[in-house]
Formats: C-alpha cells, structure tokens, sequence
C-alpha cells in the first residue's frame, strides 16, 4: 500500500473516532506539514470546521467554544511556531478546567534537530500544562496502527474531558507527501469500527454513605454558617445549592461566575454585595463564621478573601469536583473531593430543617442596605464604569451570554451586577486571569451561545485585536462593551499609582488609538456611546442587529477611583445608619 | 531590614548587574507582579525601556533588537499567560541563536497550585527552548544573596551570548508589598560591586593547528568545489570567504541571508540564481561537485537542496561555528566546529594559489546567463511579486536594513535579489520560520539599524497587526512593503493546490481585509500602490520620511504562479542556448 494511502486511512481513523467521541468542532490554522489532518478533517460531514490564520486567537477561540459546549474542541495547526502560539490558551484551560484536544503536525523524526525549516522540539512543547501528551507513530496501514489511532483518539478525547477537565497533546511525525487520498468516497467507511474498539466510561466524583453523614451532621452544628461559591460550570448547582442553604438557613457569598447571580432559583439567600461591606472592619467582626463551606475556584472579591483569611479558626470545608486545591490561603480543614452538585442533593437530603439565626439575618440585612446603597450609582450623570455594570443585569435580554474582561471589568461585575430572575450566563477566563485572548474566547462561546456580550477594558481589547476577525470571517453575531480608559486601570488601585515618577510609562500605559477604525475594518459597527440614554438604546437596539458590534463607553482612570471610593464612603454611611438602628 | 528594602537592594543588584554586563535594551509589558523589577529598572540610568503592551509582540520586538544589535536583550513580563505568550518568540531566538534574557514574575512558592490568582506553573516554562533556566531565590538581603542575584544575571547574560546564543530563561517568586523603596537615591549604589564579582569570557571556538593543516590539504586536493553559504551573521565573514573563495577559484552559492548578496567585498565568486538553473536536470549532472563547503544555515532554496542530496557522495564538510547540526539531509562528511571567519582566515592562508577550472567557470557562465535572463521579470507591465523583489537593489538607500517575510517574501528575494555593491543588511526570522512576530521583529531592529525596511505577505502582516503599535508608542521608522495577494500565497506553489475543493477554506484563506484602517490606527501613513512609477517614486520619498510607513502592493495568486512558470521557461531557453554555444 502507497505512503499516501496509509497516511489517509491511518488519519482518517483517528478522525472519525474523534467524531465517534463527540468531537463537533475543529479549530484549524493554515500550514502545510498539518495538509492530509485539515483535509480530511474538511472531508468528513461531522465536523464543523472554523479556520482562524492566528494561532493564539484561535486556541483561545477553540477555548470558548469548549467553555460554552462544556465539551472537547479541537484545535489544528502546522510544525514550529505555530505550535507554540497555542500556549497561553493552553495555559488557561488547563487551570480553568476546560477540554481541549490539540492536535500539531509536525517533522518526521529523520528532520528534527538538524536545521529543517520550520521545525522546533514538539516533544512536550506545554509541559506541565497538558494532562497528556502523546507523539504519535509514523502513519502505517496495519490493523495494530489503525487500532492505535482510533485508541490514541479516543483516550485523548475521554481525557480531555475527564474531570479535571483540560488540555491534551497530540503530535504526528508525517512523512511528504503530505497530500491525502480523498478521491474516493471510502476514505472514512475504510477507517471505520469493526467492533471491539474502546469505549470510555469516566468516573463520577463521589463520597460513601457514611462520609455524607459525617459532612451533614458537622455542617449541622454549625452556629454561624456561610456557604462561599466561586465559578462554577455545572448547570444544575444553583438550584442544588440554593435547596442545600434553605435547609440550612445559610447565606450564600455568591461570585459573579458562581451562576447564582442570575436565574430561576431562588435568590432568598444570595449575598452580592459582600466585596462592598466587607471592607469595614466593624461588620466582620460581627458577622465572624464558624463554618464556611466553599465550592467552586477562589472568588475574586479581595474583600472577601481577607475576611476569609481573617477567619482561619472558623471551620472550613472545601469541595471540589476537580480533585484540585483551591485554597491559596491555606484555610481548609477539610478538603472533599466531591462533585458539587451531588455534594449538596447527598448531604442536603441528611439535614433537617432549621431555624433562621440572627447571624444570618444580619448579612441578609446588610446585603439589602449595601444594594440600596450602591444604587447611588445609577444617578451619575457622566458616563462611568460602575453604573454601567450597574445597568446590565436590567438591559441584557433574557439568555444571553455575559463574557467578562478580566482586571477591572470582573471586579466591576462583583461590585455591581446582583442578583437578578433572568437566565443571563456569566463567563470569564478566570484560570489565569490573563487580558490576552478575550475576545477570541468570548467569540468561540458564541458559536454556542446567543446572544453574547463582552464586556473589556481598552488593553484587553487590543491585546487580542487580531480576534475580531473570527466575527467576520465566520460571521458571529457579538457585541462587544468596550470600557475605553486609555490604559490599565487596575493600575490606579494598586499601591504603585502613588508614585507616579514611572507610573504612566509602567503601569498607565495609554495606548491612544482609534479602535472605530480596527472595528470596521473588520467590518463591524462601532458606536462611541455619548450618554447614558444613548448607552440604552444602543445596547436595546443591538438586541435585532446581527454581526460584530462595538459600543465604547469611554471614562476616565482617575475619575474611576474618585467614583468607586466615594461609593465606598455611601455604603459606610448606610452601614453605620443600619447599625444605629439596630 | 524590611521586605521592600530587601527586595529593592536583591532586584537592584539584579538590575546593575545587567547594564555591567552590557545589556542596553529591556522590553517591558506592564503587570502587578512584576512592578518591583520594572520600578528598579525604569530608575537606571543605564537601560533604555521599551513598553510593549501584548507579550507575544513585545518577545519579538526583543528579538529584533537582539537580533540587529547581536547582544543581549532583556524581556520582563508578569506572572501567568503573560509569560507564555513569549513562547513563539522564544523558539525562534533558540533555532536562529539569537541572545534574550527572559525576566518573567512570579508569585511566591506558597501561592502556586493552589488556586491563587493569575498563577501558572512557571517552572521551566520553556522546556527545552531556552539554553538555561533558573528560579531565583525568594529576595533577601544578605550578602551571599545580592552576591547570588549578581551571579545568576551575570551568567544568564554570558550564557544567552555564548555560542550558540539563545535565550535564557530566569524565573522571580515575589512576596507583596511589591513596591520597591526608590525614594532615596541610593539604590543602584547600596547595590553596587564591592569587588570580587565575577567577570565571565567567552570562549573561541576554533580548530588545533594540525586540524586545519588536514583541511587545507583536503580542501586542495578538490578538482570541482563549490561553497554553500546559508544565513549567517558575523559583520567579518563577507570578507573572509570572498577571500577564501579567491584562493581556491570556488564559486560561492550565497543565500540572501548570507549577507554576500550585497555589500563592499568582491562579487566575483558570488552565485546568486542557483536556485532557477538548478531546477533543471541537465545542468545538475553538468555541475556535479566532488566537494562541498557550508557555512551557515540552510539555504532557504529547495532546488538547492535537492541539488545537495543528489551528490550525497560528493565530500561535504560543514561548518558550524555554534557546535550544532545543520544537516537535515545527512551529508556531511566532516562537521566542524569552528568560527566561521577563522575558518576561511586560518584555512586560506594554507592554501596555494588554484588556477581557474572550467567547472568554476561554468558556474559563472550559468549565473551570468540566468540573470540575464531573469532580468525579463523587469519588463513586467502589471504589479507583480518577482519584479518588486527584483527593483530592491536598486531601489533600497545604502546602509539600509532589509527585514524579509518568510513564506514567499524569502523565497522570492532569494530568486531576484541579486549581488550589489550596496551595504545592505539582509534579515529574517530563519530559525522556524514562522509569519508569526514578524512586524514586531523589524521594528525591534529598527531601533538599532536604520533605515529598515520590511517586506511580507498579507497573512504574516496580519499575524503581527498588534506589533505596528511598537512603530507609534516608540516613534520607530519602518517602511512597509505589504504584498497583499489576498490570502496564503506559498500554498499554490505547493500540491495541495491541485485539489480545488477545500482549497481556499484550508489553505487560500483571503481575509478580505483593508489594511489602511489599521496602519492609519496606529499613526502610519498607508499608500496603494497603482503602478511601477508609483512604486518606484514612494520607496524613493519614503527614504526621506518618518514613521510607519506602508506600501501596498496588489497581487493576484494565480497570476503569481503563472509569473513564476513563464520565468523558469525564459531560463530555460536561455540555458539551452548558452549550451548549444557551448
């Protein structure tokens, strides 16, 4: 048999058990060494198939795509350093818990390591930062290497997906020509399953009996109890969560990606405002936990984590369906490896009914104060960042997809989007916290989900400029919030804004562009929002539109910390009211 | 003594260790974790900072600075994604022995793996793609660790230099507070040298006396030598060989980033369209050699190389002044590690003078009359890729720098860029040729060479849009030649263009995209070229202008690749003739 002929059918077995394993979409980037995968790929009626010429955008793209599906996407590229463009994104998946499977051509093994155009060391190119890496053998047509690529396949694909969920590596040695055998319409009947091929049963995270018990009886006893959720994926935990604090009659410190802050389940015992009352020092002496139960990563609330830290006696149970260790301050007294959800149904359903403490009314009373406070914000008159989070939870319609920047853009989100009945779901890249490759991933989500808003600052936004082109080239519908402070703006909260000798040139870094011009030319709208009326009914009106649109709210970094400082100064005086009357 | 004064004193010393070892540049992208390092260093006096906001960009920005200046560079970025977005970047420095030292922030031990924020693994983050990693000591004033923190900059500097050059990878763990204490002005001094520090040489890498005796002779005794010369970038060695070749009456195939196709020192020996009169079997058999000489790397010509493995039995001794392998066919006969430049100086002078063969002579014949007849792409009428590369030498200022696209761009100066007595410095990213990095890399060399003017594709264009900001935020001069066919046009020079159906979804991939927003975005002057005269009178004025300069010129890919066969087949019938001369 030809070279070329065991090329194909050995590529088309490993592409229609990736079918086979539930693989829908493929993020493929030009090269030649990748030729017979992307054509056969193109090849076959079960994928779907986004081309995306930067590597980087499309790994995060790819990232946005499997975060939305909550199932493995596959990414495609040539030899060299194109491989290694895939990085950051491969980085963020693997902490934020996302299936990836990444797939490279590369060199056969007689051309690497001697001056062969583009060829670098694919060998373990993401390190730690892959669940599994495998080099492929040479494409053969033999039964055993038929075999092979449909296992390889299938078990990249289970692992991928296998909690934690995360970033797998394939690399394929191939041999020119590099042109598959796709004239006749066998190519993938050849490469199908006779039988006996492997089907992967992957586990569910789980605790005995007897352990449920024993989690029920010590949550049970608890004076002064706070539940605490960070993100969360899984659609059915806000309702087992909310259930779990009813019977318990225990608040629930909500994260903006915790998916408690909007939807159908009941938001009696939402806490979102914790990031403002927590910062005085009064009200956490008075609401110290004894018990707090944590689920989901680290919330970003910088309050909240001190308050944690400040609370280290307290009991501190942590639960993680992904067998992590999601406890960088080192506060947990118990670390359960446990899916979430079954988590509160199996211990929930072993409690019995509770009685309301003062403790816990106290944080709801406080939320509610704090919330009528922080409403002072939708009184500006100028255009400002906090009232335009503030706004987002009445203006976006039912549905929709909410993807958050990172640096201020979520900690922004935490101080002003509450808890609200609409079905919004938030998104962010929150494993590493990057600004690179925003848009890309908020565009790969909406492939899946529709409507979608992003919301970014003016460096997130350039950082991945070059993402924008998937919203042309494959015709996404997005629209974008672009917060246009001329720089980094986090910059100005942190300790380094008081000493501004380097602080522009460090830190500020104002890029001065016109992004209008970026935005049309990848054929978008780009509105710059004059007031806040106008605000509305750009965002009601994109509500109909179709395509990439950018409104910019453009505001001002110092004006920003002026603005969220004096709305602390509010919360403190609402605060100090409450505790007069109480 | 407090942490900041421990951590300004530790990172100070860092810092003044780097500017003792010679390093002048640092590219920062601003970040939390990284403040200390870059507060430090915007206060020497010594260092030049460039901002580069997206990481990817600003790595290769690095290069081409590292790259033009041949010395070190400095990159710093903070913790997480950031730092793997240097990665692309890095394996290029790595494959084409370019020095950078990598500076990346990191979060201190106890808050890695542990769900804390904007954390990755950075442990070796690289892999095998920088020559030496270090994760430095958390910062500490103690003599034996401002000694250490000087010690490890001093050797990072030396090892990113020595042969073969590459990158170097040194990892920070950083405790908040993270603001170094600046205010007196005694910093650099409380962190300076006493005595003993230690200062590193560099070795030689040369032969033993006897070793080039043994060559000299085998070289002698050759009846039909040529000598090959791939990229190679020591300002001496154009001399070197040219003299080396005068003495043994060897032709020269010199690729263009030989840096013998132009320059002050003769052209007698230089070959310069080897790769057309190569593609054709008669003149292959006419020329076989019985000894070959390379230096460098590979030649980016393919004819070329499949011209070297048909005499796989001729003797072929590589050079290799970095002690590598630069072998991807496997046929050398002798690897030698030596200096390139010594090599020709300590081998030529124990040569006797060689009258001229008629071997020798047939290759001049044979490149007199392939330019000849190549000179026909200059009566071309319509805006076309070969003529554009053909008019550089003689349109390009003296002293300029020519930074060239891979993919086609190199391909094509390597068939029409040919011998002038201009002192024009060729440049490109030949490790793994990516069309990543690209824009970022010229304009990292125009901070060091001027005027630099760079040629590529649209695909590698756009791959780097986010580098043009370098060309505003740094107010650098670039005059870009944007060859926009509208998609990848090296893949219809390649077989997969014989199979229509997914050809332009996997491989054509137009973008459709008008530049001219996005040059005008980042303060640049954009100009569609409409004809030759137009050409010929903006590279002309553009010598006198500044800033970011880019002219477009419109080209069709099939028309292309017609172009290219109707020009092989004037060579050809001008080859004919010259052997019915004969």
């Amino acid at each position: 048999m030809s070279h070329q002929l065991a090329l194909t059918t050995y590529i088309a077995a490993f592409v229609s058990e990736l079918v086979s394993s539930g693989v829908e979409d493929v993020v493929i980037s030009p090269g030649s060494r990748s030729t017979p995968i992307a054509m056969v790929m193109a090849e076959h009626p079960g994928l779907r198939i986004h081309i995306h010429v930067d590597e980087r955008s499309a790994a995060f793209f790819a990232l946005g795509i499997a975060k939305a599906a909550q199932k493995p996407t596959v990414l495609l590229c040539t030899s060299g350093t194109a491989a290694a463009n895939y990085y950051p994104a491969i980085t963020e998946a693997k902490i934020s818990r996302v299936p990836l499977v990444v797939l490279t051509a590369d060199r056969p093994h007689e051309l690497r390591d001697v001056g062969a155009p583009q060829t670098i060391d694919q060998i373990h190119l993401y390190g730690q930062h892959v669940k599994w890496f495998v080099e492929m053998a040479p494409p053969e047509h033999s039964e055993e290497l038929i075999r092979y690529a449909r296992t390889v396949c299938a078990r990249a694909v289970a692992t991928a997906a296998q909690v934690p969920a995360g970033p797998v590596h394939i690399n394929f040695p191939l041999r020119e020509p590099l042109i598959p055998v796709l004239e006749n319409d066998q190519v993938f009947i050849q490469a199908e399953r006779t039988s006996g091929y492997v089907k992967i049963n992957l586990p569910t995270i789980s605790l005995k009996e007897a352990e449920f018990n024993h989690y029920a009886e010590l949550i049970q006893t608890a004076q002064k109890g706070i539940i605490v959720c960070g993100q969360i994926e899984d659609g059915d935990f806000s309702s087992a969560v909310t259930a779990f604090a009813e019977k318990l009659q225990f608040p629930i410190l909500a994260d903006p990606l915790s998916q408690l802050r909007s939807g159908e389940h009941s938001g009696k015992w939402i806490i979102d405002t914790y990031d403002a009352f927590l910062r005085f020092d009064e009200i956490k002496q008075r609401l110290k936990p004894d018990l707090i139960i944590r689920f989901g990563s680290m919330p970003v609330s910088k309050a909240l984590s001190f308050f944690l830290k400040e609370n280290r006696s307290a009991q501190q149970i942590v639960v993680d369906g992904g067998v992590g260790w999601r406890d960088p301050s080192m506060l947990s007294t118990e670390m359960v490896y446990c899916q979430e959800t079954i988590f509160c149904q199996e211990t929930g359903r072993r409690l019995s009914v509770t009685s309301v403490s003062q403790y816990a009314k106290e944080w709801q009373q406080l939320n509610a104060h704090t919330k009528q406070a922080l409403a002072a914000i939708n009184e500006t008159k100028e255009l400002s960042e906090g009232k335009l989070f503030y706004q987002l939870a009445e203006l976006l319609p039912e549905d929709a997809a909410l993807f958050v920047g990172n640096s201020m853009p979520i900690r922004d989100l935490d101080s002003f989007f509450h808890y609200n009945q609409k079905r919004i779901k938030v998104m962010g890249n929150r494993g590493a916290n990057g600004i690179d490759g925003t848009i890309s991933t908020a565009l790969g989500a909406a492939v899946i989900s529709q409507p979608l808003y992003l919301i970014v600052g003016d460096l997130t936004f350039f950082h991945d400029l070059n993402g924008l082109i998937a919203a042309k080239m494959q015709q996404l519908n997005i629209t974008i919030l672009l917060i246009n402070n001329n720089g980094g703006g986090i910059f100005s909260f942190l300790p380094q804004s008081n000493h501004p000798k380097h602080f522009e040139l460090l830190f500020g870094t104002p890029l001065d562009l016109d992004f209008s011009q970026a935005v049309q030319m990848y054929g978008g709208e780009f509105t710059s929002i004059t007031d806040w009326e106008h605000f509305r009914t750009a965002v009601m009106q994109d509500r109909e539109k179709k395509g990439l649109r950018v409104l910019q709210i453009v505001t001002d970094r110092n004006e920003n910390v002026k603005e969220h400082r004096e709305l602390w100064n509010v919360v403190s005086q609402e605060i100090n009211e409450w505790k007069n009357l109480d």
